[in-house]
């Protein structure tokens, strides 16, 4: 199995509701280092798991619609807790529509699966792996 | 599937025993940077794997016990040569117990799996897996 | 001469006055990963720079204030763009009063000097140095 | 499950045939930061993955037949074009043949599998794994 | 005194001439991880030591010059011995060209100073430090 | 000014004298990530900073002597108390013996200065720098 890891961040602000989150209850932010990385049994014609560049920006694309924002009044994130684990299943799912909507080119879809890791410190980080 | 992990580290003496282990088997030492990964399939109420303060606090609980210590004079590893995949699998198990007593709240007792990976320097690290 | 560092990290929300900032003019947030490092001629009696403990102690203090919070909100920041450059000073100077007041012991008197710098991002850091 | 990785690097010389590699088409070069990780699902009896040092000489000698050349003119690399993911596979696949070949002692056929990753920047890196 | 840093990277092909260079005399190549740093002893009335956007615009127009390229048939760098520690200064010297230019607004001519780090592995870096 | 840096590493057993030091008092260890920065105004006729070859075997050999060890034991640093901040002028002092006794080549006879930085954790690391 190939894999491919592209490295990008976004600086958001939120706030997350529910005791257990202590002062992250009030309004503060992060930045998320993010790591997508695409899955592949094999490798296509050009020796790739997939276009680089277009990756690239199709992770960008999808960073853009969340940075430099308060996510708390995003309409597309509306009733979601906006953890770092449920933000990294936002992002791989959104980074899924782009591949299936051709945005990686035809060779994208043969990827296996994808897995976005969002870092929020040097010291805590959280991944959603699915299939494609 | 999802996935948290915290960092944390501890500060140990130690000889290891085995001509495979060269110098090694001299009384030396080793700071451990160590990576907590709780994995589980859906999320939680609050939109979490677990409950990040006290898992980091288990963490936490389980490194106190082995840091600043001389690994080779504690009767908990008496017998075992403390590697860092020995270690990285003592240190999984420990969590592992501290979750099924209740100490990560009863949100944890879904969780899938632990992984756990001690880094000994920035060119060498050991993980163990195992299911919860 | 000698320095030591200690890391640690806050999660601020802010917004940017100034078309210079572009789409960081909306309110977002960021990640600073902060290093304080203290520098000193010699070493006190133990061999130290600074008490280590006492010196975390009161870094934890000076981000506690900050951290989990919207810094537009925040009266001790008030009419001031909280830009990465700016904020690392803030940190800095509120170290320096820590270390005037006496709560990094008496030894802490003795040191020459104090750099702070907050990494917002894998890709982008800002530094303040000042003396002591 | 247990791994160990060990970390090594190599600087090479090459390009790619493809206008999916837009510049990356002229005669460049790259180093790799490359992370050999060998898996086991029990430890042998020095409590270990692998010897450490052999597996770190096997590494070396891996990336020594590839490091300070020019890939375009390597014969046993003739046709291929030398992706980071094609380059991954190589080097998995060499360090496979010094297991079965016993460079890495008796133990090492216990080894379950092998990962190999290249990163080629702080904001990209490709892996490939296979069993063994 | 304030400072910004800005990462990005680079990716050539070069030879060394010097039997110093051991194996690094044959054609290779090397990913550079660069780090600009920008000094400036007080900030600008927007609070900042430069334009971040127009600074990583310049670093990455130097970059782009240099990149994807064999250093060895370069005109702009004929007879010189593309060691990593030249390269620094290479990037830092056209940097200041950019600076000096008024490519980083009018604010950048109170900065004092640049200094230019290129990483060539994770155990190799240099750097090159001048006035502004 | 130029520098080159070198990263190498250690593993050390050691106790540390002084109520100041805590749970740090008992017989524990650390792994130092060391990296040996040489500093120089101009660049010799090669185009570099020192003989890296030379200067990491010098830093191996500095790193050799300690490493492996339980400092408490060494007779060289008796009555010492081994703090991070210690073990970097111990490690600079000894690089200094090795460049003045011509073990780095005549070239690094023009180097200005030295630095030792010395890394226990991802969170805490000091330093020493010292003219040569």
């Amino acid at each position: 199995m190939f894999s491919v890891t592209i490295r990008d961040h976004m600086m958001i602000a939120h706030s997350l509701r529910g005791e257990v989150f202590g002062p992250a209850q009030r309004l503060h932010g992060a930045t998320y280092i993010v790591d997508a990385t695409f899955r592949r049994a094999t490798l296509d014609a050009d020796g790739i798991v997939v276009d680089f560049a277009r990756a690239a920006d199709a992770l960008r694309a999808v960073l853009s619609e969340l940075g430099y924002r308060n996510l708390d009044a995003e309409a597309g994130l509306a009733g979601m807790n906006t953890t770092t684990e449920a933000l990294a299943r936002v992002v791989a799912d959104r980074l899924a529509d782009h591949v299936r909507a051709g945005a990686l080119g035809d060779g994208a879809m043969e990827l296996d699966g994808l897995v976005v890791t969002l870092h929020e410190s040097h010291v805590a980080w959280a991944s959603y792996e699915r299939p494609l």
